[in-house]
């Protein structure tokens, strides 16, 4: 029996970016209703969001302590299924931990925690009390990226030899933090962010994108970090290379100080038979090259994709889908899995990232971070 | 005082592309709920399909007649606010006027009705009634397409000279038709489709575009139709040439076997002191050229937006929005005016397409198959 | 034996463009020599530009009647081979009659003639005198045209339906023939360009590109002209309707006023296999599409090409070649022609547009004014 | 006074590629003759190679020494004015000091010699015989690239903060030197191409590329090069950290490995106040960025073009200039120069690349392999 899941959600009040991105992204699909919320630290504004959105004033509440105990009271089939965490990285592992502790599940946006050693905590709370995690690393929603990731696994471009990602943007070029922007001031804050800077907050995509498309690891990782803006002490540009498992290597360029880049994350993977580009900026078309034809473009919905690829389409080639849409498949797969869990059901798959990609998401600031540290050495990434 | 609008739905039941781009487009704000259906002309399809969208069964319904009357009777806290009609144009006219007789106001696919006559009808029912009705030319809901259009109302680019749009798909290159394609076969068929066949359903689209960007009418047009498919008795293809009201003049060409071509709907529009040029498919770009300056590309919440394009913008720049948002700024607005209505507020401004655009459509496509049936001769289009 | 072919000029002095542009064309594969010319009407500044041009000065003529008449006296190993005409329309006839009947082959520059009788004339005179024609059609040497065209004769495509052409300018968007800008002046002067004003400069090319590639002639046509320029009694836009002669259809738009348009020539051709796409402006692409698979580039040199786009490419994959190598390659192919002429050798395949395009071309630009004359009735275009 | 420039070419005989590109760039304006030639070190292929070429068989030598005795007693108005050297690496320093010595000016490819040891002997041969000698950094010859060097000149970007660059090529991804490709063998072999593979090959003129562009110089470098292809000692790939002057950071990325990429040499550069982007296979667009206007592209005779670039193109905007145009604003400029010279007239701008800029690029190659040996470490480049 299908029914829309319930979610609750901490952080995203009025203003907020991210926030109001979960919820689209919850939205669209039809799969899933905001049923309650702990939108901010003053009780107050938190109403005041709920109310902004259509909640009801009694499920807007003034902590996410409170909202997980209250909700908990509920009758089953009005309590809320889980929890969609929106705050700065440093209120990501308290409500995760409590939320899983008293029975929700739990999405939440990344980087997944503050502290690796959080991150390894919040792992075994999960594996403890057998709730779902899903990191929202939007980017592996796109169809293209999943079309990417299946020519990988089936060989078709080869051993994969050279991998180029970048994550450019450039809205932190001049001093935001010191002007309103909210969203600047928390992300250049150690307090907040954790250790990595522009690092935490693209870098792990970056990261997160090379390791889901390729399938392998990587093993290790040189670092030289950028501190352009005025005082800052977190990184807001950084230049890597790195080695992969399987001897591969390649670059990582992230930055925030590149002015007029908006969003421009991307990847290209060459292999031993093909290759493969794709930007997010770009998202609908993914370009492959061959040894011995000419250019392919693949498009969503569009001739010749794998079902990994076609099953995460909604309209028909042509259409484009964009960041929301991708975004929202993270939400739909972990919605299937919970639907099935809750009609006891198996799934034959589950693709949406975890609480592993968290780990390895903070072992790669880690890395990058000591790596800066020693005038961009080379730092193993553990690979437990 | 603000409450999600209650939606329901005629058609669209499993298997349909266009009823799931509604209630995916409708989701996205947080604005409206899906709480009734007559998705079928089979109970029983109508039922399965409003279980799967997660509906009390109750509120699924055989007809939409049994819908309007029974919801009509529901309390006023309960029963939909609205109908979203996403039937095959045969099926636009009759649940739309039953709709407004009724109470209900209507947001309804393109083209507004199966004849020009039914259009006209359902005008002076939507003036009666005092009802209001939304029709879905969604892509005058992108972004980019708000700031052409504020460019040009400005005065940015000068006088209009040349305008040249294009509407290019390769679904029907080959007789699927033929084939278990839903949506091929009502679409060749004149009594489903009406007069025009790529001409309703794309042409109107186009010439939409135009008019709404430029603020200019057609005033007459020449059209040379194709008829490629085997067998087919409507237009498949269209090329023609445009005069405006103001003495430009242009090219639209419309094509459902330009094999290959997924969904390229694009307008160039030349003035005195500059030009706009995009496309649907790289929605995110609106590229303009000047007398005097480079070339310069703007991008949604990008710099140098108007406001009317920076306030349907859903995400920072960077962060491509596509068809589905595109899609729901049209049920947005439309919300946004009836949410104002229902608490007897004023709106600024309105700005969705209406009644007059299906007239305006319907004229398009009489104008379009008489100037066919004479060999391309020039057709005025009657401006009344 | 292989020795230079030696190229007499006519028109082409200093601040000419195009005179210059068949200088570095011819120059650029090593096969021609520029030994003598009349770049002006002014004996002294044809001397003037000889000499710029390293000329000796005893070949620099005052006028092209001079230049044949002396070179012919010359000895055989020094006098020209061949004459190239790079003046305004008017001045096409003249110099090359004169030079055929004098036994130089000749060059000219697009459109033929000023008009359709001096053309059927000149080819007369071709035919009569037996010597090698050549018309700059330039874009048909860029070998992704090349490739185009061998993908619709091998019946890669299947049967051709629909065609768009475009070549879009916005050099005269305003009155710059009213300034000193010498390029404008003539080219709006019917006395100099004939009863086309962007028909014959542009729009030939337009045409002649569409029959090259498809290898389809134009059948009729229906023509809507623009004269937006103030003042100006030649055509500076056109928007057409055209009908090929097995059925296709499509429309060529071609502008000058097309604001920030810089040389937009582009064509699309969709059969009932697969279609194709290019660009002069990104003239190293060649975009095709099929029915079941992925969106195919192709690049010169690139993988999958025929020989018909090899045997024209001079560098390799990636490394761009521009408007001038397209151009070279007609008088590169004009070259090897005349080479084989000389070594009373046998050619293989002569590819480079001769006076049948020009005729062709003057039907056009005659069809399409008596179209627009008649408010855009159709026009047969004379196929003989 | 004016006249043709005569040049005699090393290397570059019959199925040569570089040698043909030479030989092309040097004919395109009409400033220079090739009159002589040691094509190749067997004799009779010299010859034939040559008169292939249209050049007299007694100017067609077996060995450069031959060639340059032999013009040197030639009378002074028929013997070569400079020599082209487009050899193998290995190739290029004994023709360069014998020509210098004996009073001819050399153009030559790049990287300049074999060893560092060379070049600077070369720059002291130069320095000594005050002979003009060029490096033939071709890509620095576009007329993109001039604009941007002077946008970063006039401060219009502001300060430099980030770099990337690349240089992608996919040719090596397969043991094609074990084949009969001749451009490969002497790539991958140290005797012949010096201790840089790919790094001498392309990584120079991503080096000369960003010193060209920003005015400053790389300072550090941290390289992790790449030999993947089976049995190779010299790089087929590279990836890099760089350090530049002014404390900008990025990264360099090359290789010959990059499957399917043809000749992708690409540029970013992000300054405090906008930034640039340039890729080489679209040579005509110059991407820039700012903080508060859209992105702007330039393109070559487009608007707002700095007098740099201006002075660079060819032909009036929209008809494209590829690489032999740009190859051929590097022997127009040394053209230009060596006229001046010869006329004793003084020259204002000298913009070629030449001693100097080969220098650091045998300086870059040597740091690249030493970092490469330490395992990435960084590696100061020697500024003097």
């Amino acid at each position: 029996m299908s029914r829309k899941l319930r979610m609750g959600m901490v952080g995203g009040g009025a203003g907020s970016f991210i926030g109001d991105v979960h919820r689209k992204a919850a939205a669209i699909d039809g799969m899933i209703e905001l049923v309650c919320g702990a939108f901010s630290s003053s009780v107050e504004k938190s109403i005041d969001s709920g109310i902004a959105l259509n909640l009801d004033k009694s499920r807007c509440y003034g902590t996410f302590e409170e909202m997980i105990l209250k909700e908990k009271n509920l009758p089953e089939d009005v309590r809320m299924d889980f929890v969609a965490i929106v705050t700065p990285n440093h209120m990501h592992f308290p409500p995760a931990k409590l939320a899983l502790e008293n029975g929700f599940h739990v999405v939440c946006d990344k980087p997944i925690t503050l502290t690796l050693e959080e991150a390894e905590a919040l792992q075994s709370v999960v594996e403890t009390r057998g709730k779902l995690f899903a990191l929202t690393h939007n980017y592996t929603g796109n169809s293209m990226v999943k079309q990417a990731k299946a020519m990988v696994a089936k060989g078709e471009i080869g051993v994969v030899r050279k991998i180029q990602a970048q994550y450019l943007q450039g809205w932190l070029s001049t001093s935001v933090e010191k002007t309103e922007q909210k969203q600047a001031a928390w992300r250049v804050d150690p307090k907040k962010s954790g250790i990595g800077g522009a690092l935490g907050d693209i870098g792990t995509h970056a990261e997160n994108l090379i390791e889901y498309i390729t399938g392998l690891k990587i093993e290790e990782i040189a670092a030289d970090l950028g501190r352009f803006g005025e005082g800052r002490v977190l990184d807001d540009d950084g230049n890597m290379l790195i080695r992969m498992e399987n001897g591969a290597k390649g670059t990582i360029s992230i930055s925030q100080i590149a002015l007029g880049e908006e969003n421009n994350l991307g990847i290209r993977v060459y292999g031993t038979k093909g290759s493969l580009e794709w930007y997010q900026e770009n998202p609908n078309e993914l370009i492959t090259r061959w040894l011995d034809e000419p250019k392919k473009i693949y498009t969503p919905n569009g001739n010749g994709l794998h079902d990994e690829a076609l099953e995460v389409c909604r309209i028909p080639a042509g259409h484009p889908e964009g960041y929301l849409e991708a975004f929202a498949t993270i939400y739909k797969n972990f919605a299937m899995h919970l639907t099935a869990i809750n009609n006891k059901e198996t799934i034959e798959k589950i693709d949406y990232p975890t609480v592993e990609d968290g780990i390895r998401g903070m072992k790669f600031i880690y890395a990058a971070v000591e790596s800066d540290k020693n005038n961009a050495a080379w730092v193993k990434i553990d690979q437990k």
